[in-house]
């Protein structure tokens, strides 16, 4: 409830994009792990703002210290608290904005519900508290390589009316180009064109959304817990509860809403006595529980809110305004949030895989 | 957790297809509030089976009693507890399935997650178990009536490709002709069409999937609690832990991804001294948390797993096996799934304005 | 919180004394698990009313049902949902006091808390609620026999001022004669003497309390959860959850507040290749977490609140009253709070046990 | 679970004795509370080492640092994040045992549990920890402060043998002697013997253990939540996971056990059209739930584990080996553990004042 997410492997987050910084503290992870602390902040680095010309141009480097929880480096079994202090933040920037309620921001809704609301950069509710969730899953992805063979690999899939099609290879491939990197779309034709477009929307003052598309390879059957917190469910409440997300699909989702039964029951056939579907219509889980299949799903995020014009607005005392349009923004944000959505669904599976040990007897 | 679902008001519910019944218990529902029983049955008749031709013919007329919680049908604050018998459960039309695993039911991931399954009408994934959810929903309805103006309003805007464009009236209109009334549809020749297109299903032995439509009208704005209970997650996850369900957004949602900033943010107006926005592509959210605006997402089920033709599958030794399509089968479940997802909403609004409550010192 | 109780291995109760029964869901029980009926039923039968002439002469069997999550016995990992109905409620009984508070009763808290209470023996305050604890308790207890060696052993140490010095023998003796069986105090002629003490109280119309001692042997070392859900601390909690319970120590408790740490702490040795301790005033726990001796407890009640004697209070408008004792009371609850406090005590332990096979990496 | 405590008003906490510091986040806490740094920091002070000759030398300050969840020390309702940064931890002192397990500390059962355990200091297991419940318990003074009028007060009442009789005046008086404020007994003489009996255990290097009692004025009745989380269950929860505590009673305890129900039951009155009782056996709750009257309660501490003298034990393979008693130590843990008794009594009622909100329709 509230600020942690997660059963037995739980995260629990403070912190504001102005403040001192973002900390997260994770509890729940089982003791004797090996904690590699390179992967951690190259997980951080796929986050930071400043990557490359079509990110916010907020230069962070996104260092973080850990305080808790381990002894050289293993898991003790205790409270792993994280910490990333804020290193550019620019308070004055949002002066302006102080009285002003921002359209599809959250500064009406804040204030709404808690009578007050730290207006300095969207203060809780800037995506910069995403930080915590990409150490939290970072670490899940850790606890996860040393307990399955689970691979999670997120990338981008449309931005606007680009879309890729089709599944990138298995395993994921190196995103080689400039433009692949930038936009994390493994397609690299499509990736130019994304790059491309973005970055005219930066120019313009002007953002677009798009979908990350999700996948988990060499999933173990049987992780999920019917019947309210099944696997899909779960998914997607981590999912919606990323800053500008606005639809979870999994599986054939609401394209599968025009199809038949026959046509969308997948087959399960005996492969070298192992069950296997035919197709993956499903997603990878049925009745709320991984079946083996790799799971499959998709994220939509809604174009920033953030934008470099003016707007019509009211402020708090209801008196037409003129937002305007100054500072830094992010034109696109599906590029920056592959390791967001990928490090949630790490924490989700992680917390399943806890929790199956405990679903027998023996 | 498990068959758990809420925070302060919370039902945790049991029971299987073909046992003895289905049980729920709401726990947190505040004392004072007097329960409307025929309200209560009127729900759950909205979800029966063999309403009309296009649902299964299972017959039930899915009874409630009461055993707990109230005196003279005033709620004490103690725990509810409601039993709906089973009496129509032919536990022989399963024994030829009993060790087949039919194609995307939960048969296969039941067996690979617990080791043993209640093969009998798939046992607790069920949709027999939504029953539990429309009392609990229904519950939750009579107490936000009590505490609130919101209302809640689901309809059935796709079957297959026919779809309904726009919203219904307001407040939501009578479902007067028999079409409407089968498909939950308040668009007649949309109901007609998708009425026949369902019927011609069910003759064939085939299935459906289809969109359901929700809104709340009448909404406070501070309700949903960031960051990982924001309200589109709580009502995300509570969704897609209904059976059948492949996917969830909420206001613009996949379709905003091709929108840009400019187009998609909502603006702020003064309205007699009330703020609002003059669009609604955040689905009235933002950041988390209601801004007033109506609530209106779509939830998509795919096509029944359960049809009547034979399929190819394997059994539990992993052997080849016909799985025979006979006995009785919804060849359509959105329009029963419509009480469903308001029962779920309902239960989400009414423990979020419980816990607004608590989240200002006064 | 509220109605539910455990993380893991988790019930959730509903029902009152006069209302249509009590029921309990276990949720988390592992799948896999035998189920004996008749064990369960002979826990419930050491709780019953009626047993002796010393308990409260209201008779009823409390035969129990139950309703779903097993197939032919064996737990399907799907919730349990267990009925005992209520078949010799006599709400007459209790129009006298309807308006009136009972002294020490909790009358006045509920109108306090809920503004509306169900005056009815009680209501949901009457410990007829224990029923459900004690089938939860003793389905963990099934459970802790296939997982472990685990013994739990409870026993009434004193009534008044008797109090029976020492440890019962290993394993627990037979209580033989029939003042050992109605008492539950394995020292014969102090279980004579409470008898008779228990019955002049019963013939004076009041009633005196007592301590429960508990022990569970062969105890694993590692169960508890630091620092807040420390093994004493959940023991505690579950204790004084009981009805009557005014307070909860453990090994040395109160008593070893007056030795010096020299003389209280408990030596380790090496005994045939197993670490122990020469002695147990650590009562098992050290840290939060089980040491492997045995867990060692002591629980007080207080004397039952309803006596057979005209008392001085007030009624809901504050008028001065007279509360007349009369109906039916038990003179002492201990004798058959035992197998409440065991139960609880086994769904501790049955929780903790799956808790930990989640913290550590392997 | 874990590292968290509370439902709505929820600390968790992380940090080790000897690592960077100790950290608090408190989620939950409504917003527009004014925080009064210095008081924060007072109690603090009031648990801090060093204060007086009978605690252990270590000297820190324990500043803390808040790191969010506030706009100019106004709550937001967004996580409050604490620190306090370790300033003299002695790692060193520690190397000679690290692999051999103290008498009555955590060591073994860490061990035992996790398979790895953090030495230096106790580590998690630490008293240091305690400083989270310290910063938890002033946040939740003040917000009890500004919605209602409980009044939390704890005193020393037993150090070994002797025992201050009776209770304080009301409202609590100050602590004048440099005696009563080193012990924390507000009786001028037995603070006195007291002080004289730490200060030769610790010339020593044993120690003694001793009781804290602790009462709430101006209780509101109706704070509680039955059935499992009955007021005295939720606080005997908390001061269980105390470090050292071995035993809590409410009201007339375990003492209440030898007394009839004719001598115990409080009786109701009148008193200026407010229903009071008068007598408080019950220690202030009935059925689980407040009844107005003062919350009464008693925690049982033994003597410090840590002695300056040498002891048998084992090390991890089983050796014989003596534990040398060097270093800091604490003769006596009561006087500084009032702040954290009161501070874990504080969080208790905030949470269920906020709870307490929810449980009626109006």
């Amino acid at each position: 409830m509230f600020n942690s997410f997660g059963s037995l492997y739980r995260i629990t987050s403070f912190g504001e994009s102005h403040g001192e910084g973002i900390g997260v503290v994770i509890d729940g992870c089982p003791a004797g792990l090996k904690l590699d602390f390179p992967f951690i902040q190259a997980e951080l680095d796929r986050r930071k703002p400043g990557q490359s010309r079509i990110t916010t141009q907020r230069k962070e480097n996104d260092d973080f210290q850990l305080f808790s929880g381990h002894l050289d480096g293993m898991t003790t079994g205790t409270p792993l608290g994280f910490w990333v202090p804020n290193t550019n933040a620019r308070s004055g920037d949002y002066s302006h904005i102080k009285d002003m309620y921002r359209p599809s921001h959250a500064d009406y809704t804040y204030d709404a519900k808690y009578g007050i609301r730290d207006f300095r950069g969207g203060g809780r509710s800037s995506a910069r508290e995403t930080i915590a969730r990409v150490i939290g899953g970072a670490v899940a992805k850790l606890l996860l390589r040393e307990i399955s063979d689970i691979a999670i690999e997120g990338w981008v899939e449309s931005v606007h009316e680009l879309k890729m099609t089709g599944l990138p290879e298995v395993p994921f491939p190196k995103l080689e180009t400039d433009f692949q990197q930038a936009v994390r779309c493994p397609d690299p034709e499509m990736a130019e064109q994304m790059y491309h477009l973005i970055d005219s929307m930066r120019k313009d003052g002007n953002s677009v959304g798009g979908v990350i598309r999700c996948r988990a390879r060499n999933m173990p059957a049987g992780l999920g817990e019917p019947i309210y917190d099944k696997l899909e469910a779960r998914l997607g409440s981590a999912m919606l509860s990323i800053n500008a997300t606005k639809g979870f699909e999994i599986g054939s989702g609401f394209g599968g809403t025009s199809m038949t039964g026959y046509e969308h029951n997948d087959l399960f056939v005996n492969e070298n006595d192992q069950i296997k579907t035919t197709s993956n219509r499903s997603g990878g889980v049925q009745g709320g529980i991984s079946n083996g299949a790799d799971l499959d799903f998709r994220v939509a995020f809604k174009p920033t809110a953030t934008i470099m014009k003016d707007q019509k607005s009211v402020d708090a005392k209801g008196n037409e305004v003129i937002v305007e349009g100054k500072g830094r923004h992010d034109p696109c944000v599906v590029p920056r949030a592959v390791p967001i959505v990928e490090g949630m669904c790490a924490m989700v599976l992680a917390d399943f895989m806890l929790l199956q040990r405990t679903r027998r007897v023996r």
